[in-house]
């Protein structure tokens, strides 16, 4: 089996429209960026999330939890950290930092639940949890 | 036939997540409002979208314009006129005009077009093509 | 004093924008909804966040938590109650819950700290801080 | 003077987030890429747009116009082509193209105004209107 990677740094430009009225990056606009990072873990691990919706899985989101201690503004350049802290055949918990030079400014947990087209858990296929599995910290 | 309306008022209030850095609107918003306005125009003529992509039916921009005159604000109360201007089976051209306090700020136009779930130009069903094109000012 | 009121009740139509390709109400939606939750709860006291904002006083979001327990479409029309449970003259807790049809969907939390135009934590007035204290249930 | 750069190419990827109930990327998100693309079309050219707005000078966008011939879905990867195809000291016009896989999926056209904080147009300093000229296809 390949090696598995456990976590994934994604850098990430602050988009103008992301800002608000402040001059920050907009709270809400974090857990799209956790998503993406979520798509680029995955991605590293040989798996397309878009592969998944074809063949009718979808992660929905269950749990989030955000803790935000610096802003951040138009134009900077953010690194996300995404990391699979907790995975089974129908559930995946992440954990999320977001740093600027090195700076920690936000956090966040996420709990996904694997479900099918009529919102019912279903359980990941064997081939793709295992590489899920060996990509966490358990 | 039931009178039909040919153009709508919709008062929107502008959310602080969709302002940016310089405290404005931003500009891509006004195209979320102009859906908007297209729904309450449908639904005020006793059509609902969310059933015609239920039958299988959906309207994607073709082309829109937007003239940007002068900017809206956090928390301001818009007014959103929208206009069916012209109507076929197969396309819809819509107008749009926001006003605050009567002052108008911004104008747009577009044109949709209906397609099947493959995507491929579709004729609108013959008793909702009766309300659209009596809701037009051709 | 008035009578202050302690949540509030906000209807919001789901627009076609805000849903993702699994048909869903995107899951970072709903901080923009507490969002205008707030807006609307202090305005019903009497306050208006903009003014706020306008004497250099700022609230930022500290913590959010969210469960998502049943999806939203397109169209719904949700009911989010608002609800302040916590304040100082530095911070603010709420607590929301968005129904369709009465069945809950979603609930959250939040922590907002009142900071200056630089980004300090900064005391309410005494005249606001009168307002929003009777509008929790400490 | 070195050589400026008249267009750029910028790889974007449609975020989940950025998609709608159609699975298609949302039409008012392509303003948002050609907003992305300006900001790295003056960055070629040695200029950052938060130094502008440092110093009190906005881009405002007065007119924008789209054609969508083709949709995008979620995990394309696009290239966005931003042109600046005129400029003067306090307008400048562009022009965008969108494509996957070498395919045009949009086009689109902005004219862009130069205001101060208070919304007045201003002229830009020479020598930022100096690198923005030699950047134009006039």
């Amino acid at each position: 089996m390949p090696e598995s990677t456990p976590k994934l740094d994604l850098e990430v430009r602050v988009r103008y429209a992301e800002t608000d009225a402040m001059g920050y990056l907009h709270h809400a606009q974090y857990l799209v960026y956790f998503e993406m990072g979520r798509t680029e873990l995955l991605r590293a691990n040989g798996l397309r999330y878009r592969d998944m919706e074809a063949r009718g899985l979808f992660y929905v989101v269950a749990r989030v939890k955000l803790r935000y201690r610096l802003p951040a503004r138009y134009d900077d350049l953010l690194t996300l950290t995404t990391r699979t802290v907790k995975v089974s055949p129908v559930r995946v918990d992440h954990e999320y930092e977001i740093r600027r030079d090195g700076r920690l400014l936000t956090e966040g947990a996420s709990t996904l639940v694997l479900v099918n087209r009529d919102g019912r858990p279903t359980p990941l296929p064997d081939e793709w949890y295992a590489v899920l599995r060996s990509d966490s910290r358990d």
